[in-house]
């Protein structure tokens, strides 16, 4: 039986491992005792505590592993795949580290791995549908909206973070870049704010963020955009904390003793966007690609609406992100792909099978895009 | 010639010296040199550089005075005027401090001092307007709406603080009290918001702010209260921070270190809010006065615009505040009212002739109050 390790044991983390046991040996491993506690009642996962931010702890815990998965937070992804590649492994990653994955194409390729990064659900499903569709028409336009929201809305935020928290504030303070007729065009985040209407969920408000990643650099798409979605009017208020001061990472003095604004604002963020037990939260994404098929005028509009998973526990974040990892993970466990390097979800996109075989992944786990055409 | 000690030289305390050394032998006093620099200007004006919160300090400095004015941020006030009671000198004060003045009284009355308290705009002419109405009708209900904004919006905030930030930032988190059918209901602060349009200025916001202060005791009016103006919009932001724990004054760990969130507030709100030089605000206000005269019903609005004065370098705020304050230490020092205690101004309203004084007195410095009756 083929051996997974899991790294990281949080919201989907969690998911992935339970998933993938069922077909797989899977050990997760994580610094959370609790997180792992959960995981250590499934009699399938093998779990391990260890903390991978330690220099060469991952490179030691994966070495007899047939594919690894990453899902430890953002800010020490990009350490962690590189520990993967020098212990020669092959992974599927969901960390979304700001750093570029490509500053390790040599190195896995030298080391002979085959690495898919960015693989959840955005980033990740955006760029499979692009990569696949580029393949059969000229694409001129590419368009993801996202979003995670809990059904309930409280004020003032309305939201609950579904991931690393620290990683949704990163959202609202990263410049924004999207590609307009050929050139990238840099915007701060939450710019360019519309509304816009979903069937099942309502009016929602789409703004600029710096979601496009690889695609930047790996499609030759002329107009590319991708918006991240929340109930109307709550961007406003971080603009608010933005303008006034409170996401600075410039130390002030107060009193003698020296801060952060931003380090003040996670811990008053985080407490008020804690997800409640049992609390329900939906994924809602819709991605438009624009172009000529043999001539003709071609637009494509896939629709994702999913919510929490009350019975498994699970959140439809972690649903939407993991299941789209896990799918990709058997493709290279049953050794559908294997191009060595780092491959974005786009690379995988180009292969039909592929495309298809984690749509009908997902699908059997509830994960339903409905697609129009000429919409 | 009579003398006059002025504490606290900051926005308001440096047009009160100004104006009294018209006609008396002003003392200016204030821990902040650069503040007494502007005063030491004025041929007619000794200055004085002294730390007034030391315990006894007060008591010294004003002992020769035949009327003290206290000017200092309203953290102080309290103290400050306790020093000169026991110092036994007549006083005006405009220091707005959170304790209840009447603490004062008895010790005030066994020295024989005159203290008005609250002598400002507001509090202060609606407490003078109130006091002489209640002598010549049954007073159903008064209303006070007051603001002080730049005529310039910039976002955010859309406000400027005239007068010491922090007290600003006690009006928005202090509970607010009115009187409705005679019992006092205490409301949290900026509550209630209501749209209120005003000729010279356009619409804006009235909240629940905690400005009755003394009235709550002194007048037996079954209905009254006070609200602060803002630009429309402003006031959600506030509550936005305040629901996220940016005022709490509890504090919190940050990797080590320990802070209240209210005082990286602080620092990063007066920053925004600090007054541009030669940057234009004004002052707006209405008081509406109801109730039976003779058995007929009677309403007053009394209705005042002020401009920043250029020529002086005077801001609206204190020639609205300082005005009414030099004018009632004219009123003591010509011996035209005596009352030996605590008086806040409703007190003094209750004397026509003061009343009109002060009017007339304000009217010759352009600080003119429209009233309408029966409007």
């Amino acid at each position: 039986m083929k051996k997974v390790t899991v790294l990281g044991a949080g919201l989907v983390g969690k998911l992935i491992a339970i998933d993938l046991s069922e077909s797989f040996a899977v050990t997760a491993i994580d610094h959370d005792a609790n997180a792992l506690e959960q995981l250590a009642r499934h009699p399938k996962i093998k779990t391990k505590k260890a903390d991978l931010s330690v220099e060469g702890t991952v490179r030691k815990l994966v070495a007899d592993s047939d594919l690894v998965v990453g899902a430890v937070p953002g800010s020490m992804g990009f350490k962690v795949v590189r520990e993967v590649i020098e212990a020669g492994r092959n992974m599927v990653d969901i960390s979304f580290f700001p750093e570029d994955a490509f500053e390790l194409d040599d190195l896995a390729k030298n080391n002979n791995c085959c690495i898919v990064t960015d693989c959840g659900v955005a980033p990740g499903m955006g760029n499979l549908i692009l990569g696949y569709h580029n393949e059969k028409m000229r694409v001129k336009s590419f368009k993801c909206l996202v979003g995670g929201l809990p059904f309930k809305r409280e004020w003032p935020w309305e939201y609950k973070a579904v991931f690393s928290p620290i990683d949704v504030i990163e959202e609202y303070t990263r410049p924004a870049r999207y590609v307009q007729n050929g050139d990238i065009v840099v915007r701060e985040a939450l710019s360019d704010p519309e509304l816009i209407h979903f069937e099942n969920v309502g009016t929602l408000e789409a703004w600029n963020s710096d979601g496009l990643r690889s695609l930047i650099k790996t499609m030759g798409v002329p107009n590319m955009i991708e918006k991240t979605l929340r109930y109307p009017g709550t961007i406003e208020y971080l603009r608010v904390l933005r303008d006034t001061g409170y996401f600075s990472h410039e130390k002030i003095n107060i009193d003698g003793v020296k801060i952060k604004p931003i380090d003040l604002t996670s811990k008053l963020l985080f407490s008020k966007w804690k997800l409640k037990p049992g609390e329900k939260e939906f994924t809602v994404m819709r991605v438009e690609v624009e172009g000529l098929q043999n001539g003709l005028k071609k637009c494509l509009v896939y629709d994702l609406f999913d919510e929490f998973d009350d019975e498994k526990g699970f959140t439809s974040m972690a649903r939407t992100t993991g299941y789209t990892c896990t799918a990709v993970a058997n493709i290279l466990l049953k050794g559908k792909y294997s191009r060595k390097g780092i491959n974005p979800p786009e690379f995988l996109g180009k292969d039909a099978d592929c495309f298809n075989f984690v749509f009908e992944y997902l699908k059997e786990r509830g994960v339903v895009y409905k697609v129009n055409m000429n919409k």
